[in-house]
């Protein structure tokens, strides 16, 4: 039988696969990036277990590609994304950021204190 | 070569298409239906030619549906959407409702004067 | 009311919006090309007045780009797609594919003869 | 630092969420279910640290809900799935099928010999 350490950070595997293709393709710009992070944040904090999803669209970055069209799709590039999940009292965090011009998404701690 | 008319109507289901199966799946409960209400309207009217988007959650057919979980994945039952498209000055009009229990996307205007 | 002009070339885009919106960000290969392609074709003929949709992949854009990680998200770049509707027999037919380094949705014949 | 096995177990939670959220919503018959399973088990095959997945879907629970249309959109009712996947010598496995009337993802075994 998995741990509860091991199930925790599965559960935050889910929420990220979840939350990443769930919205990638989505369009967005600068004025509706806003509405966007709140939107992906309180979606996935419905699934079990979510105690916190904290969505950063880099309106920057969206501004510097979108110049033609006004909008881009979201992929992982134009986003930062912090998930913790907290299963049985174990807490476990997952973070994704680029890493080599990849989006890397990372289980960075988990604490069955 | 297809009337302005034709396209308008076109570039109308486009987006109806697009809402759709982008959003389809979300989590969603009575609590975050508004952000994600918000958040559907504001990324599709980032595309091209769309003037209007108008998305209804229904809250209480969610909270009927989610009492175990707190929560659904979000599907046409569970939303009225209006989608308003100007292409070369003709407007076109769709609108999703449940129908004999499907979701139904309807065109229900062209309108070129 | 929409003629029935109008209203094939509405659920020409609605197949359209849908087939880009449900696939885009699935990752691909070369190798997995081929049954994504055919997954594509099927899934969105199940709906209602589709006549026929081909998808094209490009293995070579694909290979090119995917070389660290062996593989990418599908985006409108990689392919080119036509979707054919018949609609109380109107046929309408659009396509995608690449203009000036954008994917362009375009509704490129109604015939209602 | 998380752990061989807890990162073994999270990535296998990234594909299960990605798998799930990515195809949700995709229109599904019994005549192409087939060339879908193939297309999410090759896909979701590229992701990182994919040894293997299975995906299985009732085409008997389809044929009976798509009596009217002659389809239905894939939802976790519809499939079985089995994601194996081997970080740093940790093979890790999860499994989706329904519980109570509810598709239920889960971590069923991480094995680190």
């Amino acid at each position: 039988m998995p741990t509860d350490a091991e199930t925790a950070a599965f559960e935050t595997g889910t929420k990220f696969g979840a939350l990443y293709h769930q919205f990638a393709g989505t369009p967005v710009s600068p004025e509706s990036a806003p509405s966007l992070e709140t939107a992906i944040e309180e979606s996935i904090e419905n699934q079990p277990y979510a105690r916190e999803v904290h969505v950063d669209i880099h309106s920057d970055r969206l501004a510097a590609d979108a110049d033609d069209h006004g909008y881009v799709e979201l992929t992982g590039e134009y986003m930062e994304v912090t998930v913790v999940v907290d299963y049985e009292g174990v807490e476990a965090t997952a973070e994704m950021s680029m890493v080599d011009g990849y989006p890397l998404m990372e289980l960075v701690a988990v604490d069955d204190e």
